[in-house]
Order: structure tokens, then sequence, then C-alpha cells
């Protein structure tokens, strides 16, 4: 394997594979000692479980804590759940408040609550200052690994003072600037300090009042101002300024990809967690949850099909064209809801944009009813001889198409204001919509005009 | 709007709108000058077509290349359109090279060329040396603005050379050690720089042969050293190991965003570069090539249907249910597919766990489709009353989660081998295949035993 090793993605995976089929453990282990922490979460969230276990087992005990706090939570889980009790304290005891905080909101409530007990009093201190500030703010995220230096001193002075320091924190772009009482000033670009003479003074280079955010702001907040800025890192304070600590661009690129998958994940009824190789029990109850939602909703469009049993045992040709009509719309919907829900997470869409952005996706829907309808109609002609039936799937399809725009404008909005998520639901309800109203407006007019 | 100009997200594009309708516009201008072009790219890209124009005549033009190099190529396009061929060119002229490169491939080839041919001699170089790397490789990305120094100096004749730098370049997180023929050995990283004592030779403290790229090798595989090594900047080099230049992580956290949301916007048919403000016409002139796709699959589902006349004729309750078994299907298969395509996304699919995956979410199809099948079962024979038509539909059922588990990883892996993007086709084929299957089998097994 170690010839390979360098090679990045999918053949370390493999590499890793075949070592554990032909039983070459000892050299597999030598093997994993030289691959970085984030890597190594990378393979095991690649591997089945049985195939995880042994590959975790071979995994130098002094990487545990680094490695767990890389993973997503389910595979966590699937991990930790097989750790003794002791192992899993000493990892504890290594990982960083913040990661610990992560970690121990994946478990069950009592198991964190006997690691909490067991840690030692600063860390405990710490992990529950870190704790005190609710799921998805900054404060969770924050490290205390913090270099913060008076505004009264000078370059020279900065320079000896970094020079106690074994190692300075890593992503340490720029140092703290605060008072004598740890307010936050503004911030010192290292590259500042490289570059100025010695006898300057931090007060005259120092960026003031930049770059900080409230503990308590969230997640999306943070989001923005690291991605409007090009930040490296960024003060956390409270309400007063003072310093509580700092979040680093590797936390954020984390959360990035979580909010841009998001969406995508949600509307399949998954979540950013999801282990790819969970055991398939537990995938098929969580999956089911989905399938169940749906069945309502397919059930409810069924039921408006059975409504118009008297003209599809006439006309069967409508029986065989409905699909057409209900399909059209989802499609179309899909798109305006895609493009939605991705322009309320970018906030991009604002209360005075918004009558504009109706108007356009009501027009491109009547556009392309207008299309559409014709083509289908003309086909539907073509196929089954009968201008009654052309002329009525080509007007179902195009009040199909505007029902299909407004509601994918209008879905997601609404949801987003009753504070329900529009990527988890958003969907469903639309297929629903283009479901029923397709059914409703093809089936009829079938029985106003056929019967 | 002074006030609230620090407000993040939404706010801002809100009182840009409300500037414009109070016709505010000396008011708007001066606000306008203290936003990060970044942020200005933001407001630009939530305004519809007239007001953006606005805003953009508002925008200092010392600012007119940066909030360009920011756009994504279809608002940038829009507003190039409507600049001068001088103002244009100024823009152009003030663009990194990198960047100049993006922004000419959005452009017509016409349009690029006559830029080309009116910049000066070091800029145009450097322009056709990024541009001889293909779109999507690390080269096209890295920018020039990269400190190196060599290996047999000491960190006292490193300081005094920085000193002498007005300005370091944004995110240099690390000076690049080279040989004497500018050949990359390693990275100095600044924090050891800064902790280093000033008689200590670079060659003791640098890091030997870390952290580089080929400019040929892809943006994927860039993103996964950024990931797997948490990185700020990398060295890009040649085959010989000459250093090129360097990508920072600004670049990095864009492709990631959109690697990320791609297999969304993909299964839509839209793609990352989607204007969600762009007029009508062209929207859905865009949008129409996705639903004549899906018109096509929806006929051929439509000519399946189309052959079980006879037996839908006699029993209209198969009209009504046979939407139950297509959906149903469809759902199930897209869980599969969407982890799947993340999956292939994120380098977790190998050789060797494929066939653990594909035993996997068969099983979780069979289970569930136990699970449902039964369900759907009952209520279908509660409903109608007819025992045939209940045994009936739990099959097709039943078959079509199979089928579906089944198509749901197999779609992406065989599109994946045929160099075909999963993301774009991957859900247009799927739901093709569980239709087709979910009434072949429904209206098939009714041919068979109720005819």
């Amino acid at each position: 394997m170690d010839n390979q090793i360098e090679t990045a993605g999918i053949d370390i995976v493999e590499c890793v594979l075949i070592d554990l089929a032909n039983e070459h453990l000892a050299q597999l282990k030598d093997a994993l000692v030289d691959i970085h922490p984030a890597e190594l979460a990378h393979i095991l969230e690649s591997l089945p479980p049985k195939e995880r276990q042994q590959v975790w087992n071979l995994v130098d005990e002094d990487l545990h804590a680094d490695v767990l706090s890389y993973l997503h939570d389910e595979v966590r889980l699937s991990i930790i759940e097989e750790m003794t009790d002791d192992n899993f304290l000493a990892a504890a005891q290594e990982m960083d408040a913040e990661d610990l905080a992560e970690v121990l909101d994946s478990l069950p409530e009592n198991v964190g609550d006997a690691i909490i007990e067991q840690l030692e009093g600063d860390h405990r201190q710490r992990l529950e200052m870190v704790r005190s500030y609710e799921d998805g703010s900054a404060g969770r995220l924050m490290s205390n690994e913090v270099i913060s230096v008076r505004n009264d001193i000078t370059i020279a002075v900065v320079l000896r003072y970094l020079r106690l320091h074994p190692e300075l924190p890593t992503h340490t772009d720029a140092l703290m600037v605060v008072d004598d009482e740890n307010r936050y000033l503004g911030k010192l670009d290292v590259a500042n300090i490289l570059t100025a003479q010695p006898e300057t003074n931090v007060i005259d280079i120092m960026q003031p009042d930049i770059d900080k955010v409230l503990a308590h702001s969230s997640e999306h907040d943070l989001l923005i101002q690291f991605d409007r800025r090009d930040l490296i890192s960024v003060a956390v304070v409270d309400e007063n300024d003072f310093l509580l600590g700092r979040i680093t661009i590797d936390d954020v690129v984390d959360l990035i990809r979580e909010e841009a998958q998001h969406a995508m994940l949600k509307s399949a009824g998954l979540d950013e967690e999801e282990d790819l190789f969970s055991p398939m029990v537990p995938s098929a109850k969580r999956r089911g949850v989905w399938l169940d939602i749906n069945l309502i909703t397919v059930f409810l469009a069924a039921w408006v099909i059975g409504q118009f049993e008297e003209v599809l045992a006439k006309f069967v040709a409508l029986a065989v064209l409905m699909p057409v009509v209900a399909s059209m719309g989802g499609i179309a919907g899909s798109q305006t809801l895609t493009l939605t829900i991705r322009g309320l997470a970018l906030d991009q869409i604002a209360k005075s944009n918004v009558r504009w952005l109706i108007f356009k996706e009501v027009g491109v829907g009547a556009l392309n009813g207008a299309v559409w309808s014709v083509v289908v109609g003309l086909v539907c002609y073509l196929w089954f001889q009968d201008i009654g039936i052309a002329l009525i799937i080509s007007f179902a399809i195009l009040i199909n198409l505007l029902a299909a725009a407004l509601s994918g404008i209008s879905i997601p909005l609404i949801l987003k204001r009753m504070n329900i998520d529009p990527a988890l639901s958003g969907a469903v309800i639309l297929t629903t919509v283009t479901d029923i109203i397709g059914f409703l407006s093809f089936l009829g007019l079938a029985s106003l005009f056929l019967l």
C-alpha cells in the first residue's frame, strides 16, 4: 500500500479494502500511521460496518480523538458504540471542547453525562461553556486557541512574545488585539507583523473593530461573513465585546458543504449525517418514514382520480395520458422550486424583489405552457386521432404548468415564513399539488366536455 | 441605509431596493463605497435586471474588476453586455489573469479575442499561460502572487526581505521554499517564521515536499487535498516541480459550494451559473430543454400503459391506483440514487465495497417493499373491496421497490463509467425506469390474473 498512499480519493479506500481482504493487517497498520486524521475519517466513512471496525482497531489510539471529531454523526456513533468506556473516555479527554460538545450531542444523553462527570475541572468547565450556546450558533464552533495581544505594545514586543510559544494555533492568520479588560479591539494580520518595522506600535497597523461575530449569532450569519469577506478566522465576542474565542475556516468549510448539500438530501428525506454504509434495518426504517409520507400524498392523488371513474371507464385514453399531464407539471414545478430554495439559502430573495420573481416564474410557466401544450396536443392527436382529447390535454398542460410555476415559488416562501425548512417538505408538497391539479384539470375538463 | 449596511444577508438587498424605489441614488452610491466587492456581487445577483443595471452604474469604477470576478457567469454576462467596450477593457486590465481567463470563457469568442489583443505584453502573456491549462484544472485557478524564498538563508534574512514588501498577497499562510532553479522544495509556515529565532536556517524549519499540486490535476483532486489537509494555500508545480503559482482557500471554497450544489441543480436540468433573475424568455428556453427530455420519457411510460387498454377499460380501479405503484418506486429509488451520487462525489464508493452497497440497498428495498406492499394492499382492499386488485398491487409494489433500489445504485455507477455526469441524467433515467416497471408490473399482473 505504501507507494499508493499519496494518491487522492477513492484509490486509498480501494487499497485499504484489498489489504483487509488479504489480511495484510500489520502492513495496513503501518500505512495508516502516516495518514492525516481527516483522511482516516474519510476512509472509515467509505467502509462497510465490519471493515470499518477492523480499520478502526488498527488506528493509533493517539489519533482516536482527532479522527472522531472529523467523522459525521452517524458513522461516529457506530464507532463509539463499539469502543470500551475507558477508550472513549481517553479520547474524550484529548478532544477540544467544541469538538467534544458536538460528539456528545450525537450520543444518548446518559452516555454524555457519564463522560462529562469524569472530565477534569478545566476541560469540563470549558465544555460546559461551549454547551451553554445553542446548537447551530457561532459559540458552539469557537475554539479557545487564540493568541491575543494588547494594543499598546510594539511589534518587537509581539515578536518576542510569539517566540515564547512553541507553536501557534493552526490557521493563525491574525492575532486578536484586546484592551486591558480583554475587550476585542481589532485584528493584527500576521502578514503585517512580518512586514512591519519592529518599532511600530500595534495600534498603528491593526485593523480596528473588524471581523468579529457574536457568540449567539447563527451559523448562517457566520457563513455569510466568511464568504463575503474571504476570512480565514474570525473573533467571537459577547454582547460587551469581550473576546471569547475564535472560529477558523476549516470549520466553516464543513458548514458550507453541509448547507449546500442540505437541499438535495432533505428533498429525498435524508440528511447530511447519513452513513452510506449504515446497516440494512436502520436504513430501511429511516427511509420508510419518507415512503410513509409520500404514500399519504399519492393516495390523495389517487382519490382525486377516483372521482372521475365514470369518464375513465368510457375513455381509456385518459388513463393512458394522465401521467403526462402530472409529470410535466412536476418537472416544471421542481425547476422553479429548486431555484427558489437556492435563492432563499443564498439570501437572494427579499420582500421587494419577490413580486418580480413571481411574475417572471409565472411568465416562464405561461411561455413553456403555451409551447408544450401545443406539442403534447399534437402528439396526442396523432396517437389517438381524437381532437377532443387533444384539446383537453393541451388546456390541462397549460393550467398545470402555470400552477406548477406559482407553487414552485410560493410553497418555499410560505414554508419559510412558517419556519418550516423548505428543503425538507417543499418537493413533496409541490408534487402533490402538481399531481392533483394535473389529474383534476385533465379529468375534470374531460368529464365536462366528453361525457 | 448607512446604519443598516453592516447587517448581513437579505436585509442589505432590501435596503438597496428601497433606496432605488425612493430614488435615493446619491445616498445609495455613498453607501456602496464601503461594501466589499464580494458583497456587491451578492447584491447584484439578488436584483432584477433593471435594478441590477441601476446599481451597477452606481458602483465605483475602480471596483468593477473585483466585482466582475466575484459574479457567476450568467449574471456577469448580463452586466458585461451593457458595458461600453472601453469600460470593459479598463476592468479587464485590472483583473488578475486567472479571473480574467474565467471571465473570457463566459464571453463569446470574438469579444474575448478583441480584449486579449488590447492587453499589455506582460498581462497578456500571463493570461495566455493560464488559458493554456484546461478549464477545470488546477492551473486555471492559480495566482502568480507567490512569495518564494531560497532554502539556504536564515529567518533574519527572510524577515528583512519581507519588510521590503509593502503588502503580502492575501492568504499568505506560508512562503514557498525553492532551490536556485525555482524548483519547489517545501513550505515555510508564517507561524514558524514568527516564532523562530532569527538565526535559524530556513531549511531547518521548513516542511519539505508537502502541499503541492500539479497544474494539470483536476479541480476535484484539488478539493480533496484542501479538504483532507485543512489547507489555506497550496503550491502549483509542473511535472519537473518548478513552482508555477499558488491556489488559495477562497477559490476552493467557491468550488466546494458549486460541487455540493451541483447534484441538486443538475437533477432539475439547471446549473450552478443560473441567474435567479434572468429574463423570462431565455429562462423559458433553457428550462424547456429539460421539459422536452422529460416529455419523451413520460410518453414512453404512457405507451407502456397504452399496451394495457383492455384491462384498464374493464377495471377502472387500475387507472386510479397505478400512480401509487409508480410513485412509491420513484421515491424509494431517488433516496438510493441521491445517496449513491453523493457517495460518488465524496469518493466513498470503490470497486471492492460496491457489492456490499448493492446488497444493502436491495435489502433495504426488500424490507421496505415487504412492509409497504402489505400496507398498500390493505388500503386498496378496504377501498375497492377486491382481494385480486389488493394482491396484485402488493406484488407490483414489492417488484418496483426492488427494481428502484437496484436502479438507484446501478444507474449512477453505469453513467459514471460511461463518463456521463450521474447528477445530470440519473434522476430522469431513474424515474423512467420506476414508472415503466411500476406500470408494467401492476398492469401486467392485472391482465394475467384479472382478464
